[in-house]
């Protein structure tokens, strides 16, 4: 592949992963009424690596961190974004995001293709020391605008303490100083009544 | 500061970049009718970071590159966006950012308020490789969403053809492989008459 050619499928690469800036979570901005798109979630997680990096359990490859977070969520531009508690929409996550990791990063030379998908998948297997931080990062950003937003996305879909309480405590393995801070947070949250005390997803 | 002060300032500090995701900039994210907002726009430039690494004229650190693009615009919480034609907003620009940056940055804790702080004034003075490259990557973004958004904010706001070259040339500091397709794009633009024959703002 000529340098020129390697140029053209970066950019179309990039034009592609403009779509992340229409995805929409299920959580909004602190103090925002809208809803947050993928893109600036994006953002936000990797500015928390470089903040928070001290916190993890395990010396981090920073950079690899970084890289992570950037692409971990762009197989949403196909497969949407699933609500972390929605257990009926899970089961056929793992196979459209699969495809859209193909597709997706699939627009770069073969090279970088491999490798961001490999990041994906490290990831979303939550087996290395980056990835364990990575993913604590994921979950603990929610928890900070829940609580800062009344309740926010707990509320609104109906989540248990339980259910919060057990998607969390994956923090830990990133992060006990968070997972810490984190359980601080729940137990604020459960005496605001910020959750439900019945499963709306089961 | 104990390991708990430390955490507090940084969450402090986190819960307050979130209002970067409501400072509004010229441009669109591509196809879409809304502004962008500054956060989404800074995820766009670090994922540029390591899918176009390779074409930096130097060689690069590129945690540094990240490090540095996803905190460049964070002053924009406290003084806005500054639409970079309009030269008679970018004169109090200056002073506007160095008091947003004490302000910001200073509410982590003092090494890192610090560390963050100097990594904006490298982007600003464009010094470095990294910030040459940097540099690079926020002046080709929006090129890139004009020219597929049907002329975008060089038309709205009526941009020269002069201007717009005159502001993107500092690409090729940064990367002369990108300052060569930026060409490209800015003729294509011309041909489509994306530019202003008076300067709206001079």
């Amino acid at each position: 592949m000529s340098p020129t050619d390697r140029l053209s499928s970066q950019i179309e690469f990039l034009v592609e992963t403009e779509k992340l800036k229409g995805v929409l979570r299920r959580t909004s901005p602190i103090n925002a009424e809208r809803r947050e798109n993928t893109a600036e979630h994006s953002w936000t997680l990797a500015l928390m690596a470089i903040v928070l990096a001290e916190h993890s359990n395990q010396p981090l490859d920073l950079l690899r961190v970084l890289r992570m977070l950037l692409v971990h969520d762009l197989v949403e531009i196909d497969a949407g974004d699933t609500f972390c508690y929605d257990t009926a929409d899970a089961g056929s996550k793992a196979e459209r995001e699969t495809r859209a990791a193909e597709r997706i990063f699939g627009l770069l030379p073969e090279a970088q293709a491999n490798e961001f998908r490999q990041l994906w998948q490290e990831f979303d297997e939550r087996a290395s020391a980056e990835a364990a931080f990575a993913n604590a990062l994921d979950r603990l950003m929610p928890l900070l605008q829940n609580t800062h937003n009344g309740g926010g996305s707990w509320l609104e879909f109906g989540v248990t303490s339980e259910q919060a309480f057990d998607r969390n405590r994956h923090i830990g393995e990133g992060s006990t100083v968070l997972w810490n801070y984190a359980q601080t947070l729940l137990a604020k949250a459960q005496d605001l009544n910020f959750f439900s005390r019945a499963n709306s997803f089961s």
